[in-house]
Formats: C-alpha cells, structure tokens, sequence
C-alpha cells in the first residue's frame, strides 16, 4: 500500500533513482545517450536537438507542446532487427504490441518491416486493418474479449486467437462455428514465472487474471476442450513472463515448465504443439542505467534454452513467436514540452530542488507515477554550458504526484521557453494517456529524413467538449 | 520504488486491504451502506441496483457498459451541505473541483446550489463559462498556468487567481494590465504540513511544485512583489494540506503557520489577508473501513481552529474559502460494469482467488492501480443468497496490473453476463480515464426521479480514430 493517494510528495533521498551524488559535467547532460536517444537523434547547429533530420523546435513551433516525435527509420530499424533475430533464433512471427502504440501509420510501417501485430481490443484490430495490414499477420489478446471483438477477429482472419479462460474457448468456437470457419487458436498458460529486468520469480501457482494454469490441470483440461471442437484448430501455446525484461533467465523456468507440458499433452493427449508464442516483455533503456541485453543475442539464448528443453523432453522442437512489446517503439519516441516554470525549493536538509514545470504532465505520461519509472531528460532547444542543477521536472496538473521525470541533472540557465525532451516515451505514454484537468493530448508526429508527418493530430478543446452536450 | 513496472502482480495476503478473515454473511454483500454508496441507490423490486429511480440494468442497455452512473440529488444534496456547513463556520465560498470530473451539466446543479468552480486549466474554465458559470464564481489554479489560460480567467472575469511562483505573479500581473483591470489574487502557501486520512506530517520545508514557501521567506516575497503591481489586488492566503482527510488535526498545524504569516505580513508589510483559503481535499468513503468526520463538524472544527489561532496572533479573522475536491461528486458515482469471464486461480497457499473480468478496468478507473484505493462493489443485476466468494475484480486491458477492486466478496454464483457496481467513483475515474488498448470511454449519465440523461455521451470508435489521419 502506498500511504499517499495522491502520490508520492515527500523528498527522496536526493540521490535515489539513479542520480549520483556528484553532479554529472555540463557536457555530460547535454548529450544524446545512443542507448537511450532514437537512432537518428542529434544536436543541430544551434546545439538543439534533431531527430531524424528534424529541428526541434520547428516541430513544435508547427504542431505543439507538447510533442510526441517519432523516429520512423528507428521503429523500423528495430522491428527489422527483431525480425531477423528471431528468426534466426527459430521464430515463425515477431508481433509488435499495439497496447504499447497504434496508429495506421505505426502499423503499416512494422508490416512493411515484417512483423505481426498483436491486438487486444476492437479497437486496436480496426487501426490495424484500416492500415491494411493483412489478418495473417494479426494475433488477438485478452483475458475478456467481447463477443463482438471475437467475431470481428474472425472476420478479419486473425491468424490466432489467444484463448485466455474457459469462457473465451466457449465464445470463440461458437463464434468460428457462426462464422464457417476454423480458427487456429494458442492456449495462454500461465507457469507460475514472473520476470522483470534481471530479475524473475517462480512460484508453483500465478495469481493473475491472464491464462490457465500449467501446474494446476487447467491448462490441460482446456486443450482436451478445445481439441474437441470443430470450429478451433489447436495451434499451440502461450506464455508470458513479464516485462522490461533484461535477460533470458527468467525464460529458462518458463521454457522447462511449457515444455513439460507440451510434453504431457503429447503422451497424454496425442496433442501436438506446433507452435510456442514465448510473449516477450523485452526490456528498453529508459536512463544510463539500464542495459537491456542485445537483440541477437537475447533471440539466441532464448531459442537455445527452448531447443534443449525440448530435446530433454523428446518433443520435436516448435515454431517460435514472440512479443517484444515496447521495444518496437519504445526508444523510438521522444516527448518534447515547453518549461513554464522554474522553481527552486529548499528541502529540509537544506539542499535545494529545483522544479521545473513544464505544460503537459501525468496526462501525457502516466508511468512515472504509475510504476515510479525513471526517464532522461535533456535541455532540447540548446545546449549549455552553466552548471547542472538537480531538478524535478513536474506536469501542470493540479495533484502533487503529477511528475514526468523524478530525479535528473539540467543546466542551472533553464528558464520558462526552453524546451525540454523527454526520452524513450515511444511506448505506454500516448497509448495511456488521458484528458485529466481537460488537457487535450499531443500531436504525434513522425520524423524522416527532415519531413514531419502527424501520426495522430493533437486534440482540441473542441474535441473534448463533443462528448458533452452542452 | 515499486518493482514492478506493470503493476502488483503477487498474491496479497488474502486478508489484506479491508477483507476480513471470515467472509460476510451472503446479505451483507447485496447491502448498499449507505455511507459508501449514493443517497437514492437501493434495491429494486428484482433485487437490481436502482439510483435515482433508474433500474442500472436499463441504463445499461440504454447507454452501453460499461457506465458512469450520477445520482443528480446526492450531488446538489452534498453541494448544499456543503455551502451550508462551512457558512456556518465563516466560509465566504466553497468551491466545486473541477478537476475531479466537469461537465456542463454538473457545472450549473453545483452553481445552482451556491458553491463556486474551482479551475485549473483552459478546458475545464471554458466547460464551466459554456455551463454558463459567472466568473465571480470561478477560481483559477495551477503551477504552470499558460498565458492563453491566464489570459482566457481575466477575459472571464474570474474572481480569483491563485498565484503558485515568481512567475506566475509577472504573467498575471501582465495581463491584467493588458486587459485593463485589476485582477484579485490570492497566494499559494507552503506551509510543510502534509495531511492524509487521520494522519499529517509536519516538516520546515515542502518538497513540492506547488506555492511558496512560508518558512523560507518566498511568501513573504512574493507577496511583497504583488503589492507593488497595480494590477493585481492582493485578497489573501491559499494553503492546501492533502486530501482523502478524515480529521482536523491537520488543519491545526496548518492554520498556526499560515496564520502566523498572515500576522507577519501585517506587521512587516502591514498587508491584511483579507481572506484565507484553506483547500480541502476531505475525504470520503469508500469502503465500510472509511469514516470521514460528518461535514458540519469538520466545518465547525477547522473554522474554531482558525478562529483561536487568529486571535493568538491579535489579527482579525479572515473570510474563509474550501475547495472541498472529491466530497462533492466523489460518492454521487457509481460504475457499472458486465462481468465478461470469472476465473478461480488457485495460489500457493491453496486458497482460490476468483478473478471477475469486466468489460472496463485502468482506462476508466486508474485509481486502484495509481494509488492502490479501494473500493466497494456489489452485484448490481440481481441478489444472490449465494455463499460470499473473495474475488479480484480486473479489467479487460492487457496488462497485469489492471485490477478495479483488489479485494472484495462477491456472491459464490457470479457468472458472465451479470452486472456489478463499484461504489464512489464519481472523482477522478472519468476525469483521468483514457483510451488505453483502445477502449473508447464510457458515457456518464445522470439519473433523478427515474430520469436519465447524458452528461456525457459514450466514445466511439470513430472518435478515436479521428485523430489519425489513415
């Protein structure tokens, strides 16, 4: 439980989250990290930052603060990196998250690059196929798919439905059945593994609302219910351990526990398991102190790890899927916003923070607040040479716990007009975000090659009072 | 630091956040407490859910689930008492938050009942003047005001502006004299106390965005520079300690020291604070664990409070103002949701944990996951004699951490297809929701004397995707 439902508002220890007590140089803070700046982010002649070919501040000057900018060449450079990979690695398909961010635009460019795409809602399978992308290349998600998001998903011609409860068996054979068609499906098993950037956990049971579990017969009982039904084809299995995953530790549990059960549906059941979706929850470098492990190699140690279980167990080894979730995007997407106020306050021990407000907030990023994440942040409309100060780089929204980027170093001149960026806020941040205090959310803008074209335009005030009838 | 980045995910202990060990009797879980739940909910004649005269399941059907459901009457019933309770205690105005949910029509039934608006950005100040709010009832907020915001307040003749830093004071005081009027103004105050519930902590400094620090001298300063600006009309003090408060105390330390700078101010500046707004954020319940003090008594109590420390300080008693935030609208809201999948998991411990999947979840509720609340929630479609089941309430999103109601009883026969309401969400569930996965909002509709109407409207998919150009 956290005491305070407003969030968190006392001081941190100041060089918690991954501040170091001696202050970075002035040079330090004013340059673009490649583990955790888009491919294709520089400092420009005025020493603002580009990305892809794009100043800055001519982007926000022509679409708004603040601003989502996209790294096109990098969202696709990424999906072909983990295309290949994971191929490489024994992969039949990599999905890109759409939960993380869709748009047509989004989507056609990882279609282009490869990848499926893998949906959770209604909503996020209609962006999908109004961008043309192929129902073969579609996976559909959920612990609670409507009726109406199952049989739109057949209409499409998903390519698999993950089948997450025995109701969602029931529905989605009924809705094949309705439909005339057979629809391969994978079986969510849930194997008692929960991983999280170098760390995992592994209990015999989950306590979650995802899946059927491997260790209690559930998801056996589901298989011999499904085997039984005309109208689904039995693909395989899924799994999912975590997220922001730095490692394949975690995936060596896993791996054993859905390969002894593919092994027992075999010797007890005759059910093959053709495929073997892995998830992914692939972790991003959101500060200095991340260091997800490489593409190639993480595909390659997860595929060896899967290759001996399955020798071990006597099982031919199955096609591979995967599901790196935010690393698609995540890197690829920057938030810049304008700094409107510049607050020094002096904490008990007489230390002094600087708060810098800047006019977006916990309505265009949510996870600061939400799951304490920590971002980099740099001075985007120069670079300066005066002193770093500490500084908490907080939202304009009426509630204390309203912060983008807790603990970080900027130069002692900022002042109101900077502008700020935000790095790594390619995923979970446009895609959670909200109208709290009747903010409009940003434009979405994508880079390439010095052109800017908006993904998603900023909502207007107009917008918001639509939904109002007055 | 919370580990994981989407959210708690391990088995609590079961009878953690409010559950009792030995589940309640299979009628205490159809009751509706009428602490918790909105003044004209009851049960009907089928033994559904019924506010204000409206059978829940036929707003549903009506309206789609799931639904924002507003009991008009609670919410003019609280405004009044409200007004009239801290009248009594030399109130001069209660303001309405309007950060916790705005809506034209919510707008004019608090006017209509005398309370004030409190703003704080250009959206909810234009809802509030298209509601057809005079400005002399508006009050205007926040750390990071633009200069379109501040100068959209003057246009409408706010009657306060409450001024948050150093710059804050140059801009206002910029438009004012653009406009050509005096603007009153009041200060933000930090006065280090930070109340929450029954308890508050009292430091020298505040490690916060907002105001102005009392102990350091900025106060003092600030009001030093606005005295000097010919348009800006000094009123007074503000001074927000916390909010979900249950008690006074909190209030004690508050007023000696915001007093104590109002004493100060006479005698060094000989500046009198007219008027002294002491925020709010009283609480309410939302579990039978929750017992806010009754609104008079708060009332009386922190005016004596205020009314002795000013006496001490040989200064006369300022007119008062509150903002109340969540107390108003907060228990007027109710959500209905259509349960889609129920799902026993056995945890380690041998114990099941029933998980009830609706057809919502953290884009219409992100409060559980944000702030770890709680809630309370009934069956709403019918009654069941059924034996009470400890269920997990989640969403239907894609993520782990997506839990409505973490702990609750449910009846044991709780199938799809049934309608369950959670209690108390009429604050900050619509105000922060968003479209995450893709999910268009809910509509929120107000019900009186067996009439709906749409405060409102439900999203659609079109309207999400007209922000992407295809």
């Amino acid at each position: 439980m956290r005491a305070h439902p407003a969030g968190p508002r006392h001081a941190d220890v100041i060089t918690s989250a991954g501040v170091s007590s001696a202050p970075p140089s002035a040079q330090a803070i004013n340059a673009l990290d490649p583990m955790v700046w888009p491919l294709n982010a520089v400092r420009g002649a005025d020493g603002e930052l580009g990305i892809g070919g794009v100043d800055c501040r001519a982007a926000v000057r022509e679409h708004g603060s603040p601003l989502f900018i996209l790294d096109e060449q990098d969202v696709r450079t990424r999906a072909r990196r983990f295309h290949a990979a994971y191929a490489q690695a024994g992969a039949s398909r990599v999905y890109y998250a759409a939960k993380a961010f869709i748009s047509t635009a989004v989507a056609r460019w990882v279609t282009q690059e490869h990848l499926g795409i893998d949906v959770a809602s209604g909503g996020e399978l209609a962006v999908a196929l109004r961008a043309g992308v192929p129902g073969e290349r579609i996976l559909m998600h959920g612990n609670n798919k409507s009726m109406a998001e199952i049989e739109a998903a057949i209409h499409a011609g998903v390519s698999r439905i993950v089948l997450d409860s025995f109701d969602d068996i029931v529905r989605v054979a009924d809705a094949a059945g309705r439909a005339g068609v057979v629809q391969p499906v994978l079986v969510r098993v849930t194997v008692g593994v929960e991983a999280h950037t170098h760390e995992f956990i592994a209990t015999a049971h989950e306590d979650q609302k995802f899946g059927l579990s491997a260790a209690s017969g559930a998801a056996d009982e589901a298989v011999r219910r499904i085997v039984k039904l005309p109208s689904l084809d039995l693909v395989g299995l899924h799994s999912h351990i975590g997220s922001q995953i730095f490692d394949a530790a975690g995936f060596q549990v896993a791996a054993a526990r859905v390969v002894e059960l593919a092994r027992r549906l075999f010797a007890e059941q005759s059910v093959q398991v053709a495929e073997l979706n892995l998830g992914g929850g692939m972790g991003i470098a959101y500060t200095d102190a991340d260091d997800p492990l490489d593409v190639a190699e993480m595909a390659g140690r997860i595929g060896e790890i899967v290759r001996k279980e399955c020798a071990g167990a006597g099982i031919p080894m199955p096609a591979l899927a995967f599901e790196p979730g935010r690393a698609i995007i995540g890197p690829a997407g920057v938030t810049v916003y304008e700094v409107g106020t510049v607050k020094p306050v002096v904490l008990d021990h007489g230390q002094v923070r600087t708060y810098v407000s800047v006019d977006g907030g916990m309505s265009d990023n949510i996870r600061t607040a939400l799951y304490d994440a920590t971002y980099t942040v740099v001075l985007a409309s120069r670079v300066s040479d005066a002193e770093p100060i500490l500084v908490r780089v907080v939202g304009k929204h009426c509630e204390s716990g309203d912060v983008v980027v807790r603990d970080a170093w900027l130069p002692g001149d900022v002042v109101p007009g900077d502008l700020i960026a935000v790095a790594a806020t390619g995923a979970y941040c446009r895609a959670m975000a909200s109208n709290y205090n009747l903010l409009p959310r940003p434009a979405v803008v994508a880079v390439r090659d010095g052109v800017t074209s908006v993904v998603l335009r900023a909502e207007t005030l107009d917008d918001l009072l639509a939904l109002d009838p007055g």
